[in-house]
């Protein structure tokens, strides 16, 4: 199979997300979003995958992870991993996200959002999946840590995606686990039917 | 919309396992595998979660975690989570699982295994998801740690479902994400044309 990309950018939100209360907080970043994240990006073609945390500290922290793997022991260890982690450029907010895709593209990304509330003016997987293979423009797909992302960036974003529901009202994933799920209905080979995204 | 289970069992296996060398080993439980799949399997309707490890010290490991968020401050603080990781029971192996499969149903489950190989058996995710709705039997869907399951686990399978391909030929993502993935192919509300699994 040769590499088919769509021209989407994916970020994750550390700063600012809801707490269980809805309060606006930051979170810290984990080791595992950084990989399995990375893998996926790297898996469903995504350009560019953005950690977006405001402290340096954090993005020290990102910044040391990616050392390991794309320059030290880890990248001869494990080259794939190291491979999947190329994909990943860390900010300071969705506006640094925003003006660097705009650097890149020459034209300004159109912005969904994801979250586990429904809304009024969700799309649908398909409808979105038509318009990402369609559009001239970038799209960014936008993840929130903690409780999700806030009202104000909800408020920036074009699209927000139908939240996920299994066989069940549950709906509390791991956003790994959104993560997965979204970009394999957006942008997997179309499995039920053999076509591809883009 | 209401809970529409499938008889689906799912099974995390940490021992027999692949190293990157296809050597069989152990690997050490995680607590994210934990976490990440009880959500994930409580979302599709999977009937029970089985953590495989042969090693005691490991499967107390495990029961520490499931006794913090059941039974301890994890419980009130987050019911949710507390909820998702009820599906979860320890097991020595793979016959162990099985097993206590019969003893609940009556009958052998059918064992599903999932890889990143393709095999010349390998089954398709429209294929299976068919199978799973309109079978009597239940199904326990197998997933590797560690570089994957190994031959000898492959051999008792019934089926090998494909390997998830995004758009390009990497396809090294974590089990948690191929789970994620996965389970939504074969059990999610058919979100393209808006069927239920079973």
């Amino acid at each position: 199979m040769a590499d088919n990309f769509c021209n989407v950018y994916l970020a994750l939100i550390h700063f600012p997300v809801y707490n269980k209360n809805e309060e606006i907080i930051s979170t810290s970043v984990t080791n595992l979003d950084i990989h399995d994240i990375a893998r996926l990006a790297r898996t469903y073609g995504i350009r560019q995958y953005f950690i977006v945390h405001p402290a340096p500290k954090q993005q020290q922290l990102v910044q040391s992870v990616l050392d390991f793997w794309r320059l030290g022991y880890g990248a001869s260890y494990n080259p794939d991993r190291s491979q999947a982690l190329q994909l990943i450029t860390i900010a300071d907010s969705l506006l640094d996200v925003t003006e660097r895709i705009e650097a890149a593209e020459g034209m300004r990304p159109i912005i969904v959002s994801t979250g586990a509330k429904s809304s009024s003016s969700s799309v649908s997987y398909p409808a979105l999946r038509h318009q990402i293979a369609n559009s001239r423009r970038p799209f960014l797909l936008l993840f929130g840590t903690g409780w999700g992302l806030p009202a104000s960036i909800m408020a920036e974003s074009t699209f927000i995606v139908e939240p996920i529901y299994g066989v069940s009202e549950f709906n509390h994933l791991a956003v790994r686990s959104a993560a997965a799920i979204i970009l394999d209905r957006l942008l997997g080979s179309n499995w039920w039917d053999g076509s591809l995204s883009c």
